[in-house]
């Protein structure tokens, strides 16, 4: 592991910067000029000062995406500052390039205030079609993304709905391979940060009114010390509204004994924390997701000789690496195809479902598809994009149904 | 011109974006992905944390700025607002591509507010290694560029010292070309908007001391109420500052009469401004630039006509072209090159003379280079970074005398 640190800091010295910005065509003679620049780029300016909306016909918006930080969480080396944070935003946005072909703009914010972080994002937008935002320390993470849903255009938490929806994409494979109903199922979460929360609610579709909603019939989030209910007394905002979709008896107990009898296993916290012992006392067939990194939270081999059925972990050198990465790029550009305004759960399911279904064979080793598939985001986009259509067929329904209501 | 316009839309609707974000390498197989990305991609973050230079070493910051605008003066077409600029600034960021390889990034703030601006600005530098400040209205503009020179890296308003950078290049080139001194010359401006104020001040190099520095026996500045002097009780605190550096004698009256005998006319204001009548009144073989956009002050054959030595105008159908192109790209590339922490008036004056010295034989036809001169920008950047190594130099030693004084 040491060699790939080094060889990465030897790339980087060679390449100054993994992205660049090019001109989409070349500017060498006055007629061109004219038209891209002084005088003739008056004309599209006018065109969309009488019709914002004509900025996604006539700019880059359409496309482009901000990747905003503030290096209060990057990867697992937690508060290293926005400047710092750039290596990974940029490696982010190759990611979107690679994958979508969306052109993703790093943007670090030097703040840690909640409220000059959300008005800055906010006056920032004009020129990007969405913003994602990345390696923002919980729980302000949570407040920044919910804040800034009315700005006009999609805001997502990567670092949440990406994760949660690649994991449920997972357990809806993993279900059919050992042959339980999602609904029926006992689900432990250990780990209560930004992921963890995020999967949370995917996995309840608390008050969510959608055909494409499953809901596990149990769920137990668990933090460090122990399992997440109304008689704790250290509960912050996000936890405790954990409460309203998990939890309902209360169990109280640590993660070994929560564990007990579940059915799913969902691992966003730290490296080795199960035994062997521990997936023995859990249901018949148990699902383990074991995500941290690099260290899962029991390693696959351990896992499946004590009767694990399924096993992901956030690691490609195991099968079932459960990556963003088959998520996010298609998220956006299904909602930036739709001129979405914001990410909806519907369009976070619609994307779940079509993850899931791209694997035409489930098997334990294959719950989820690769995450160099480069047909991936495509699959995904045109998902979310149609979801975003139905969204919309479904509104207009509603408010017609209304109309005719009040005309009676 | 219609037809420009319709063309420029077509080619902005067939383009949607004139710019976009690509990567350096492919990234098609997962050990160049755990080198641009996780895990290895760690490290050079680390290096970035220990010692925020080395940004400039593994990251785009060194050679990526942002061109930054709120939409208020843009073009002439005033105040469009944020999203409207976006084709504008695309533009610009293909001609900062085009001349010097510089990565622009579009930034398009939604606010009105100086305050915000500036906080807004600041903080988003860190991914950035210069900030281009773009059609923002003035006064505003001055106090945003003002208050920013503190934040690490150079923040450049072009539509000041741009213009006022090429305007002392062509002026230089045309003192040679009328066999007269720059320094016993009167000149009069007309416009005190910001590029008439930024000019002004340029031509005095008020309270700078530098071998670059000439400095103008005699400025005058009018504003569209005639002369600016120091019994008007109209004026704002730009033009109040003008006073410092121009017009000691208080002359009182209209462009028309204050024009008399001066050797230059330097016209940022409006067209159709002065007559053969005006020309004739001035010195012998008086230099006129007469850049207001898209009707010069005086048309250039009608100058000439009158007994001009010298005519410039803004626009590229006639000779001696006045345009900021021949500036930006290669200031902002020296800057970068020597990662300067702002853009200082010797450098502006390195620019400037660099500018002029590439015209070899300067005639009354060619007092400045072609601005689709591609070599231009590499020339400045050398020039400018010399002159920021001159200036450290420089720095260093009275430091040192310094010290070697507090010693004695």
């Amino acid at each position: 592991m040491d060699d790939v640190y080094k060889r990465s800091v030897e790339l980087h010295k060679q390449m100054q910067g993994k992205i660049e910005m090019t001109n989409k065509i070349p500017v060498d003679n006055s007629e061109t000029l004219s038209l891209v620049y002084s005088p003739g780029v008056a004309q599209p300016c006018l065109e969309i000062e009488k019709d914002e909306e004509k900025a996604y016909d006539l700019t880059m918006k359409g496309n482009t995406i901000a990747v905003v930080t503030n290096g209060t969480a990057v990867l697992g080396l937690g508060d290293i500052g926005p400047t710092a944070a750039l290596p990974v935003m940029e490696g982010k946005a190759m990611l979107f390039k690679k994958f979508a072909g969306i052109n993703a703009v790093p943007i670090c914010i030097d703040s840690k205030n909640t409220r000059h972080i959300i008005e800055t994002i906010r006056r920032i937008s004009p020129a990007f079609g969405g913003i994602n935002l990345e390696d923002i320390k919980a729980p302000e993470s949570f407040e920044i993304e919910e804040k800034l849903q009315d700005i006009g255009i999609p805001v997502f938490h990567d670092d949440q709905h990406g994760t949660a929806i690649v994991t449920l994409a997972a357990l809806i494979n993993a279900a059919k391979v050992v042959g339980k109903d999602i609904n029926e199922m006992k689900v432990v979460i250990n780990g209560a940060g930004a992921a963890g929360i995020a999967i949370a609610k995917l996995l309840r579709c608390f008050g969510i009114d959608s055909d494409l909603c499953m809901s596990v019939k149990q769920l137990i989030v668990c933090d460090s010390k122990g399992s997440i209910h109304r008689f704790r007394r250290d509960l912050n905002k996000a936890k405790t509204e954990l409460l309203k979709y998990s939890n309902f008896d209360d169990v109280d107990g640590s993660i070994q004994e929560v564990i007990k009898g579940a059915d799913v296993f969902i691992g966003v916290s730290k490296g080795n924390l199960l035994t062997q012992e521990d997936i023995k006392n859990m249901a018949d067939k148990p699902i383990i997701f074991a995500m941290a990194n690099p260290t899962p939270e029991i390693m696959p081999a351990d896992a499946k000789a004590a009767g694990a059925a399924v096993v992901g972990t956030g690691r490609s050198d195991f099968a079932n690496q459960i990556n963003n990465v088959l998520a996010f790029p298609g998220i956006f550009k299904g909602a930036l195809l739709a001129r979405a305004s914001t990410i909806s759960t519907e369009m976070k399911l619609a994307a779940a479902h079509a993850i899931a279904k791209y694997v035409e064979n489930p098997t334990a080793e294959e719950v989820i598809p690769s995450a160099l598939d480069t047909s991936m985001a495509k699959v995904v986009a045109e998902a979310v994009e149609q979801s975003v259509y139905h969204e919309r067929e479904m509104a207009k329904r509603i408010a017609d149904a209304d109309a005719e209501y009040d005309a009676l």
